[in-house]
C-alpha cells in the first residue's frame, strides 16, 4: 500500500478538535510550530471557537479539498467520519482514537469494519490506537503528543510498534544529535503496516537508515521483502524486536523442537536478511546515528586513536567482543606517529596520544592523519566529542573543531568519532557540529562499538547481497527468495506430499523418501524374522545394527529399540527377539531394521521444522549433548544455499570438533554443506504438509557423508 | 598506609606553581573555587607574582606549617622537594610529575628513589604522575586538570588507574546527577595504593559505594583484604577492570593451564570477593549510584510499574537476562490494579499503566502504591525521571514530583527508578530531585537493568557474608582467608612438598600422595612384568585397564600408553607387552599400572594451578569435549568452601549432565563438592612448590566419586 499521500498532505482537517483534549491542543501546535504550511481544519460537531480559531460542524462543511483527516472523535463515531471524508474524496487518515482491537471483542469488530471500508473504498489509515506522524523532512506533524524542542531533522526514519516509547525514542535522539526523517507511531496497523512505511522509507530520498521497534512481525513474507529492498538499496535496517525472553516449541516428536524458539526464528530471520539487531533503544539510536554518517564500511580492520590509556584498553576489550580487528600500524604509520607522540607514550594500536593533547591542542589530528594514511586500516575510530558547555568566548573553540572536521573530512578512510561516555550533545555541541561539520560522534565508548560493529557485520551483509549472484538462492538474496534449489537435489522433483503423508514417519519409510530424493542414506534392509535378519547382516557383513522399525515409532531408543555392534548371527537372532518384542508393546505389526554398524566420525543432527510464522526453518548442529544438553544448533529460514549453511556451521559453539579437535578426522564442510543443503531443499521440495523433517544422526567422517536415521512428522 | 591526613590538610602548598602551566591554573582555581578555606602557598624558585598573588621560592619561606604539597616541579627536582618538605615536617604529597616509571629506565630509577625516601621518612605521597584528588566531601580539591560544574557531592568514592579517564567519569556522574565523596588519579602508585585508598573508603563515613577503574590488580593479597572488609562493612565494591581480552597460559602440563587466563581468575576471584565488575564506565557509576541510593536489596522478586507496554516487554527481556524474578501479583494486588488501571490495560507483572497517565496524572503512583504492598515482591521498579526542561512555571510540576517522591519514601519495599533511556539529568532535573527528594534514577532500561541485577547479586553476596560460620574458610570471608580445611582432609597433615618433588609427577606417584591424603582414588597396582599384570587384573576381576607409568611421563593415551576393557588373562599379556614396549621409547624405565575398568558415570576434570599473582586456583569441568572445546570450566581462587564449590558446578553449561540429563545417573552434588574441596585442600596443603594438581577424570557415579588418574607439575 503506498504512503506517499499519507505522509505529503497539502492540507489537514482534525476531527474531534477540543480544548478539552490534550492531544487535541498537541497536534494542532505541532502543526503549527513545525511548518506546516498548508490550511488546517478544525472539525467539532458543535462548531464555535477550538483552540482560538473557529471550527466547522463537519467534513462537508470544509470549502476546499482535504488531503488529511486527523481523527480523536469517540469510537463509536469514527466509522462514520471515515464514510462522510469518503464521499467527500478524502484518501488519507490518521485515527487517534482508541478502543479497537486492543480493547476486546467489541473493539476487534469495529476495527474490522474500517478496514473493510477502508479496503473497499482505497483509504490509506495509519492507526487506529496510534498518536500519528512527524514527517520532519517536510514539516508534516500530525502527531498527538508534545514533540521535545527541538525536533532535529535528519536521516533516520523511525517505525515504531509502541506509541509511548516515541517520546523516549525522540529525547535519545536529539540527546545524540542524530535527526529523523519520518517517525511513526503506528498503533493497530488495520491498514497501514509497518511494512508499508518501511517500503515508503527505502525510496524515501531523505531516509538512508531504517530504525524499527517491534514488538511482532506481523507478515514475515513481507517483512522478509522489504527487508531485501532495503539491503540491495544500502539503507540499513536496526531493529529492537522485543519478545526475546518467550520460547516456543512447535513440535515435540523431533528434537529440533526443543531448538527452535519464536525467538531463534526472528533472530535468524533477521541476520539473513542483514537486519541488525539491538537490544536496547539506545543502541537502536546511536547505531542508526552512525549508519546514516558513514553508510557502509569498508571493512572490520579499525585504527584506533585516543587521547587516554585507560580508553584505549577499554576500546580493546569491546573491540574483541564485536569481532573487529586492531591490526599493528604499518612501519611508515609507526615511524610517522613516533615523531608525534611524545616521547614517554608508547606507538601502537590503539594509540594513547596521551594527555600532552592538553599542551599541544594538535597532538590528536597530526596522530590521526597518520593513521588514517596506514594502508592497513579500513576504518579509524577517533575518541573525541564536540564541548558541553559554551565558553564566554567560542570562536577560539569553533576554529579548532573546524580544523578537525577538515582533517576528518579530507581522511581517506572513514573516521567514526565516539565519545568516552554516553552524555547528551548539548546545544552547544549541537552548535559546534552544526557549524563546522564535526561528524557525528557516537555516544560512548560501550555503545559506540556496539554500533561500529553492527556496521561492519551489516556492510558484509550488503557486499554479499550485491556481489551475489542474480540466479543463485539463499541469504544473499535472503529468505523467502524463490530458490533454484541446493546441489545434488532437483527441486520439483516432489509434488508436494508423498502418499499416505500423515502422522509420524519414522526411520523406515522416512529414510527411504530420503535416498529417493538421492540424498545420502546408511543401507538398510527390513526382516521379516530371524533368518533374514541373519541374511541381511551377512550381506552387510558384522558387525550390524538393529533397530525396531514401525510406522508411528518415534525414538526408538527409548523403549530398548536400538541394539549396536552385533558381531555375529547369534547376536543378531537375540537382538531381533528382544527388539521385535519390545517394540510390538508399542507397535503391533512392529518389524526390525538391520544396518552396517559405522564407526568413528561426527554425529551432526539436521533438522526443518515448520515456524507458524516464518515457514521451514533448518537447525543444524552436532549431536548428542551437544543438542540436547548445550542447545547448540545454528538456524536458517529457508531457503538457504550452501554458502549460508557453512556459515552456520561455523556459529555452532562446537565448531572446533568439525575442524579436527580432539583428533577427529576434519570433516570436508563443503560436503556436509551440501548434504545439509540438500536436506533442507528436500524438506521444501515436501509441500505444505511437512511439519518437520529431522535428520539424526548425520554421520560425518571426512568427506563420507550419511543419514544414520530420520523422522519426519506431517501436518495432517 | 593511612592516608586520611593525606586528604584531609588545612594547608597547601602548590610547589612549581607557575603562570605558563594548565596544570597549575586548574589546581589552584580548584582550591579556591571548591570550598577550601585553609591557606594556600605557591611555590617558584624565581618567586614574584603567580596567578595574581605573590609567590616564595622555596617551602622553607613559608612562615606557617604546610600540611600537603602539591608538586608540580620538573622530574629531576622532585626528589630535592621532598627533602626540604621532610625536613620542615610536611608529611603528605601530591606528585603530578610525570617522566617516571612510565616513561623507562632512568625514570623508574628516579621513582624507587623517591619510593625509598617517602619509607625512610614516613611521607604520604599520591602519584607520581597523577592528577590528584578531589575529596568533595570536605571540600579539598588539589587536582590539576579543570573540574566540569557544578561538582557533585555525594556517597560514590571514586579511585582510577587512569588519570584521563577522571573527566569523563566525573562528567558521567554529574549527567546522572551522581554525586562522589572522594576522587582520587592514582598515577604510577609509587607509595599510596589504590588499596590504600580503598581502605580508607571502607571508613570513611561520607562514602557509601566504591567505584574502581583498574589497569591491574597490583597486590591481590592486598586487594582481597579490603574488599572482605568492604563486603562485610557493606560497603558494595564496583569495577571496570580492563584487559579482559587477554589470555594467558600458566602451565602448559595440565589440562586445566588452558582454561585459567589472567582474566579468568581475576573474574572469578571478584566474584567471590563480592566485588561487582562492569563493563563499561557508563555501568560503574550507573550501578554505584543506585547501590549508594539504596543499599543492600532484600531479593530478586521484582515488580515492575510504567506507562508504557513496549518499554515493558524491553524491561522482561532484560530481566531474564539478569536473572531477576518478576513473579506474577497476589490476588489481592491484582484486584486493587483492576480499580486503578483502564478497562483497556492489563494487569500483570510486569504493568503498563497505560498512556492514560497523560490524562489521570496520579494514575503511576497509585498504581505504585498497590504494588509495593504486594506480599510476594522484593522490590519495585518504577519507570519515570525527572523533567528535562523547566516549564515556565515549574509549581505544579514540584508538586506532582513531590507527591511522587512521599509516596516512593513511605514505600514498605525499596523503589528502584528507572529512566526510558539513557539522557543526561539536567539541571533542572536535578533541582527537582534536590528540592522534592525525587530519588536517585538509573539510567535507562538497558543501564538500568544492569545496576539492578549487579545490586541484587551483590547484596546476596553481602547476606553471604554476613550469616558464614566465623570458623568456616571459603568465599564467604573469601580468598586469602586463612582457611581450616575441608571435610575429610586434614589441613596441615603435609608441611609442604613430598620427598623428590620435582618435574612431573604422573599417575602413580600422583595417585598415591592423593590416596594417602584421604582422597577416593581408583585401586591400582603396579606389575613389573606380564605374570605379575595377570595376577593383579585377577585380584581386581575383569575387565581391567592397563597403563603405562614411568617417572615424568605426561599425557599416556598420546603414545598408545592406555588399553581399556582388558577381558582376560591373554589380552592382559598382549597389553602389557604393547603398552610397555610403547612407554620405554619414552621412558626406559617404564612399566605398567593395572585397575579395574568402571563403567558409566561421568567424567569431571579437577585442577589446581598456580596463578602468578592470586596463587593456587581451582578450575572444575565436566572432562572430554567440555574442557577441550567448550572450555567448560568454573574457576575459583583458593581456599574454597564445599558451598562455593556447589556453586561453581551450578555455573558450568554442562551443570544439566550432573542433574541426570540423557539418562545419567544424577550425580550427589553434595558428595562432589566435598571431594572436589579435598582436592582444593590438598592441593594447598602441598606448598610453594606445587606448580599444578589436576584430577582427570574424576568419574562420578551418583554418590560414588573416584579419581581414576592424576598429574602433578612441581616449580623446581
Amino acid at each position: 500500500m503506498s504512503v506517499e499521500a499519507l505522509f505529503n498532505p497539502r492540507s489537514i482537517a482534525l476531527v474531534g478538535a477540543t480544548d478539552k483534549s490534550g492531544w487535541s491542543v498537541s497536534t494542532l501546535l505541532n502543526l503549527r510550530t513545525h511548518g506546516f504550511s498548508g490550511p488546517v481544519h478544525l472539525v467539532n460537531p458543535r462548531g464555535g471557537v477550538v483552540h482560538g480559531s473557529p471550527a466547522v460542524r463537519s467534513l462537508g462543511e470544509i470549502p476546499s479539498p482535504v488531503d488529511l483527516a486527523y481523527v480523536m472523535v469517540p469510537t463509536a463515531a469514527v466509522l462514520g467520519v471515515l464514510k462522510e471524508g469518503a464521499k467527500l474524496g478524502i484518501r488519507c487518515y490518521v485515527i487517534l482514537t482508541a478502543g479497537f482491537g486492543e480493547a476486546g471483542e467489541e473493539g476487534a469488530r469495529l476495527e474490522s469494519e474500517i478496514a473493510a471500508f477502508a479496503r473497499e473504498n482505497g483509504l490509506t489509515i495509519l492507526g487506529p490506537n496510534g498518536n500519528g506522524y512527524i514527517n520532519a523532512a517536510a514539516g508534516v506533524t500530525p502527531y498527538g503528543l508534545p514533540i521535545p524542542e527541538p525536533l532535529l531533522r535528519g536521516s533516520v526514519g523511525v517505525v515504531l510498534q509502541s506509541g509511548a516509547l516515541a517520546s523516549s525514542v525522540l529525547a535519545f535522539a536529539q540527546a545524540r544529535n542524530v535527526g529523523v526523517s519520518l517517525l511513526t507511531s503506528m498503533g493497530n496497523e488495520s491498514v497501514v503496516t509497518v511494512t508499508d512505511v518501511v517500503d515508503h522509507l527505502v525510496d524515501d530520498p531523505a531516509t538512508r537508515v531504517i530504525a524499527l521497534f517491534l514488538e511482532t512481525v506481523r507478515n514475515p513474507a513481507e517483512f522478509s521483502r522489504v527487508a531485501r529492498r532495503a539491503l540491495a538499496a544500502g539503507k540499513p535496517i536496526v531493529a529492537l524486536k522485543i519478545g526475546r525472553s518467550r520460547l516456543a516449541s512447535h513440535t515435540a516428536q523431533a528434537h529440533t523442537g526443543a531448538l527452535v524458539g519464536d525467538d531463534d526464528v526472528i533472530d535468524a530471520a533477521m541476520r539473513q536478511l542483514g537486519v541488525i539487531r539491538v537490544r536496547s533503544l539506545e543502541d537502536l539510536i546511536i547505531t542508526s546515528g552512525l549508519l546514516a554518517a558513514t553508510g557502509p564500511l569498508p571493512g572490520r580492520r579499525v585504527g584506533v586513536v585516543t587521547p587516554s590509556g585507560g580508553a584505549s584498553e577499554i576500546i580493546a576489550d569491546r573491540a574483541e567482543d564485536e569481532g573487529l580487528e586492531l591490526p599493528p600500524f604499518a612501519p611508515a604509520t609507526v615511524e610517522r606517529l613516533a615523531a608525534i607522540v611524545p616521547s614517554f607514550g608508547t606507538v601502537q594500536n590503539p594509540l594513547d596520544v596521551t594527555g600532552y593533547v592538553l599542551v599541544d591542542r594538535t597532538l590528536l589530528g597530526r596522530a590521526l592523519e597518520a593513521v588514517t594514511a596506514d594502508p592497513g586500516i579500513d576504518l579509524v575510530m577517533l575518541l573525541s566529542e564536540p564541548p558541553r558547555a559554551a565558553p564566554p568566548d567560542p570562536a577560539p573553540v569553533l576554529a579548532m573543531y573546524r580544523a578537525s572536521s577538515r582533517r576528518i573530512a579530507e581522511s581517506p578512510v572513514p573516521v567514526v568519532v565516539v565519545s568516552n561516555v554516553l552524555t547528551d550533545v548539548t546545544e552547544f555541541g549541537r552548535r559546534v557540529q552544526r557549524e563546522t561539520g564535526f561528524p557525528y560522534v557516537a555516544g560512548g565508548i560501550e555503545h559506540g562499538l556496539t554500533a561500529i560493529g553492527a556496521a561492519v557485520r551489516w556492510s558484509e551483509a550488503h557486499r554479499r547481497a550485491a556481489t551475489a549472484a542474480p540466479a543463485a538462492p539463499g541469504t544473499a538474496r535472503g529468505v523467502w527468495a524463490e530458490g533454484t534449489g541446493a546441489p545434488g537435489v532437483a527441486r520439483g522433483a516432489w509434488a508436494g506430499a508423498p502418499e499416505g503423508a500423515r502422522g509420524v514417519w519414522a526411520e523406515r519409510r522416512a529414510a527411504a523418501l530420503l535416498a529417493a530424493a538421492g540424498l545420502p542414506v546408511v543401507p538398510s534392509e527390513t526382516a521379516a524374522d530371524e533368518a533374514a535378519a541373519v541374511a541381511a547382516a551377512e550381506r552387510f557383513g558384522y558387525p550390524v545394527v538393529l533397530k525396531a522399525s514401525a510406522e508411528g515409532l518415534g525414538h526408538k531408543s527409548d523403549i530398548g529399540g536400538v541394539r549396536l555392534g552385533l558381531s555375529g548371527p547369534e547376536e543378531v537372532r537375540r537382538a531381533y527377539r528382544e527388539v521385535v518384542a519390545a517394540a510390538r508393546a508399542h507397535a503391533p505389526d512392529a518389524g526390525a531394521l538391520i544396518q552396517p554398524q559405522r564407526h568413528g566420525g561426527i554425529e551432526l543432527l539436521v533438522g526443518v521444522v515448520r515456524d507458524p510464522a516464518w515457514g521451514l526453518t533448518l537447525a543444524v548442529g552436532l549431536g548428542g549433548v551437544w543438542v540436547e544438553v548445550l542447545r547448540d544448533a545454528a538456524l536458517r529460514v529457508l531457503p538457504v544455499d550452501a554458502a549460508e549453511v557453512r556459515r552456520a556451521l561455523s556459529e555452532l559453539r562446537g565448531a572446533a570438533l568439525l575442524n579436527g579437535a580432539r583428533g577427529t578426522q576434519p570433516a570436508d564442510l563443503d560436503a556436509v554443506a551440501d548434504v545439509v543443503t540438500g536436506i533442507a531443499a528436500f524438506a521444501e521440495s515436501l509441500g505444505d504438509n511437512l511439519e518437520s523433517l529431522e535428520v539424526n544422526p548425520l554421520l560425518v567422517t571426512g568427506s563420507h557423508i550419511e543419514a544414520l536415521d530420520a523422522l519426519i512428522t506431517w501436518t495432517r
